[in-house]
């Protein structure tokens, strides 16, 4: 039967993309636009050209993001969203018979991954804390993932500690996902001339707004990455369309834009921090573009349901340990205060806006 | 040591891409440009809203592709070019122990996305005058790969043929790429709905123009479908950006254009195809955008480096059976003109042109 010969997974969730408008905290996109230099690129780009393959290597696009963070092209790889680099890696780097090991509670498509090519994988619990109990890792690994900060938790290690980690762990490759990095932690990109078993994994879709851009990269050695490319060449030559190319790189260039967006997602996260406080929500300080919250006093699937049916979409996983918690993305500030109001009315308070 | 657990794969070469403006006829790109609608459609695209994830079902290029071809968008899957779906298809459908076979002379990748998934595979030689030997192929197997027409030979097999073989072979799944099948041959599109075993895999980077937008797309039964989205959903949630999704859409809105440049591609390859036998070259009639020809007096990669010289890329395939074949892509009349005074001059006969 054709039928025997299927690989039978259970694909990862994605957050619902409404149709309608709503206000949508639910996949943790950035609220304001991406920057006009991006838009214009993408407006005048060469479409002429479409006609032709685009850059395999993607040569320009890894210089740019290169020279953002004073590495070499040869330690930059590109890919379809932060989700295809992590593919690649797990398929490049978790090729041995000992088992991958991550926190129990992380980004869910991590064991996904394993799943679909045949990893084998441990969970290692996250402290009462929700910390990475960084000390709890065994030795004898196939290869450690490691998402700081960690999603959907927010919790941020200081960059000391993931040294410490990398460095004990010598004899595995270890990947950090950065995706939530740039705001609020100090990113391991600098490790990466230090540590040859090291990959850092970062996106365009949150800090840069461009989720709907597809673009995603990684950071290591000439050798770790010489491997990544192998495989991705394996897989797809050209995985990195034009107009990601084109627009990815303009992202790469306006700084100003880029620090005001962080900054102003940063403020709100704080104000919106300590509104949430009130209302009686408890939860670790978030150094990503989301909170992680649990109420007390009310059910967080109860909660989840009540700002549905008001058109306010945010993340609930149906997983243990975090069944009773919400994960709620960073919009703008007018957002927030709707967000906040209608808290106040499903908690029976007062919001902490009126 | 962190590298014994590293995949090592030995990855696909893409043709060349050259920097500098050249003929280039090695990797059977569209000569023309793509569609004024499509290029309209890329420059107004609501790019602000790249800040949002794409939709991950790509419900409506999905619709767009399937009303095309009469069919249902549930027999509808899209990917990153079809090297994209078929390495989805790979990976989701051929998960059994035995071997699944193509012939010994095809497109290259197939036996690297075997290699790099750990799929057992069995080579099928090609008959001597290059067909596929439709009647040689085991009823044993773990799934059977077709190109029709084949490349690099250009073969075209009647969709009479295709459609016994299917349904001799209905304990396999059997997929067959169509990248090249608009410039010469039936599609077996219209056997999914008998079929329950079989993907049908296009790409838009041929007889679109579209190379460089990155979009293929698999018809088949709503059953198979969906085991492939199963996978598809295992690697990347949103593997289709805004650009793409909007781009290719419009594509297929443009069937005047789309004719138009059909007709004339096909209309150069037989002035070509007439010309290049008058200077000696040998070749089955093509049914794809390319000719796979051999010259009795002349080795091809002596040709194939006197041609490079001349700054005219053709495609040479340092492969057993092939070594002394050229794969050259049907380019614009101009191009074509070219290429005929150079293989004259190369061979010192008159072109057929003066």
């Amino acid at each position: 039967m054709w039928e025997d010969n299927i690989r039978r997974v259970v694909p990862y969730t994605p957050g619902e993309q409404p149709g309608r408008r709503v206000i949508k905290l639910n996949t943790n996109e950035c609220p304001y636009p991406p920057s006009e230099k991006v838009i214009r690129a993408l407006k005048e780009a060469d479409y002429e050209s479409l006609r032709l393959y685009p850059d395999p290597l993607c040569l320009k696009l890894r210089e740019r993001i290169a020279d953002y963070y004073g590495i070499g092209p040869e330690n930059t790889f590109v890919g379809v969203g932060s989700d295809d680099v992590l593919s690649m890696c797990f398929l490049a780097f978790f090729a041995g018979k000992l088992p991958v090991l991550f926190p129990d509670i992380t980004y869910s498509f991590y064991d996904v991954w394993a799943a679909v090519y045949g990893i084998p994988c441990k969970e290692i619990p996250l402290a009462e804390d929700f910390s990475i109990r960084l000390g709890d890792y065994p030795h004898e690994n196939g290869g450690i993932v490691i998402c700081n900060p960690n999603a959907p938790t927010g919790v941020v290690h200081p960059l000391s500690e993931i040294e410490e980690f990398v460095k004990k762990h010598d004899e595995s490759v270890i990947i950090v996902d950065e995706a939530y990095i740039d705001f609020g932690g100090e990113s391991a990109v600098r490790l990466i001339g230090k540590y040859e078993n090291l990959a850092v994994v970062r996106t365009m879709s949150k800090s840069r707004a461009l989720a709907g851009l597809r673009v995603g990269y990684a950071f290591g050695s000439k050798k770790l990455i010489g491997y990544l490319n192998d495989v991705k060449f394996s897989v797809n030559s050209y995985t990195m369309n034009l107009p990601s190319l084109v627009g990815a790189a303009a992202a790469m260039e306006d700084e100003e834009y880029f620090q005001e967006i962080l900054g102003r997602i940063i403020k709100t996260r704080s104000r919106v921090s300590e509104e949430l406080r009130s209302l009686g929500f408890r939860f670790r300080e978030s150094g990503s573009n989301f909170v992680f919250v649990t109420h007390p006093e009310k059910d967080a699937e109860e909660i989840f349901e009540k700002l549905r049916e008001r058109d306010i979409f945010v993340r609930h996983f149906n997983r243990e340990r975090i069944r009773n918690y919400l994960r709620i993305s960073i919009g703008t500030d007018e957002e927030m205060v709707i967000l906040i109001k209608a808290l106040g009315e499903i908690l029976g308070k007062k919001g902490a806006d009126e």
